[in-house]
């Protein structure tokens, strides 16, 4: 059941409206080595990040995105084409890894997946959400997995018990 | 056993030098409001991380960073300041959570703990560490708590079997 989320930027899921197994799909984002060089020099200021030359004697073998960049265009793609979701993209925490590096020249796009719905206990406006966030490049390899616990609110307050 | 790294920048530990139970404190990093705005603009362009007025509407209540910058400037307080690692600080991935927002004005600083250090079977040449990183304000709460696991290079290869 994958959902194409382009031309239904106006409609926003509450929790009601999310079950086990709906997917998204967002649009895709070019990383280049610019972006690359940019991210690290603000946030992850090493070799393998920041520079071509350096990044060959490492471990990556090649200039490599921060894991953190991954994560942040991972988040835009979410916010801008992604789950559509009544109050936004707010999460709690989650579980991340990078199975393979973002290299220069990656089209990037996020596929998510509902695992979990669970309307709050204490508090009648608002469940919690588990999704599968998978970042995938240009061949279909994941580059980042995240699991994230996300705050969905209730179109209507769950009845009084 | 606080360890603090003003000085010690020369000083770059290898699996050997890792036990369980060392702490590392980084710098510290002021967060301002237009840090968080820049920062949404590019990965995370929702109301709460953009707007002071927007964001007193929402669950937060006021302006917040998103987490994922959150994670970022942790990021860059370990790589400067904090874990003092050859190789580098590279990840494979962890649990990441945020407990509290980081707010304009907050003044944060990473205190790090290694939980566990385990030699790689199959790779002689490095291992995994797992280390607790508390992300804290000026208050000492906790913003962002990341278990982070870790790659780390042994000084000496592990001898054959």
């Amino acid at each position: 059941m994958a959902h194409s989320n382009d031309g239904t930027r106006g409609k926003r899921l509450y929790l009601e409206d999310l079950q086990v197994g709906q997917r998204f799909v967002t649009a895709t984002h070019t990383v280049d080595a610019e972006q690359i060089k940019a991210y690290a020099r603000q946030f992850d200021p090493q070799p393998f990040h920041l520079d071509d030359v350096a990044a060959k004697a490492t471990l990556f073998g090649g200039l490599a995105a921060s894991g953190w960049h991954t994560a942040g265009i991972t988040m835009r793609l979410l916010v801008e084409t992604g789950l559509p979701l009544a109050g936004g993209i707010l999460g709690g925490g989650g579980e991340i890894s990078w199975p393979k590096p973002t290299r220069p020249g990656d089209v990037l796009r996020v596929v998510s997946e509902i695992e979990e719905v669970t309307p709050s206990r204490s508090r009648p406006d608002r469940g919690m959400v588990r999704v599968r966030n998978e970042t995938r490049n240009q061949r279909d390899e994941v580059v980042q997995l995240l699991i994230a616990e996300l705050v969905v609110p209730r179109r209507a307050p769950a009845p009084a018990k």
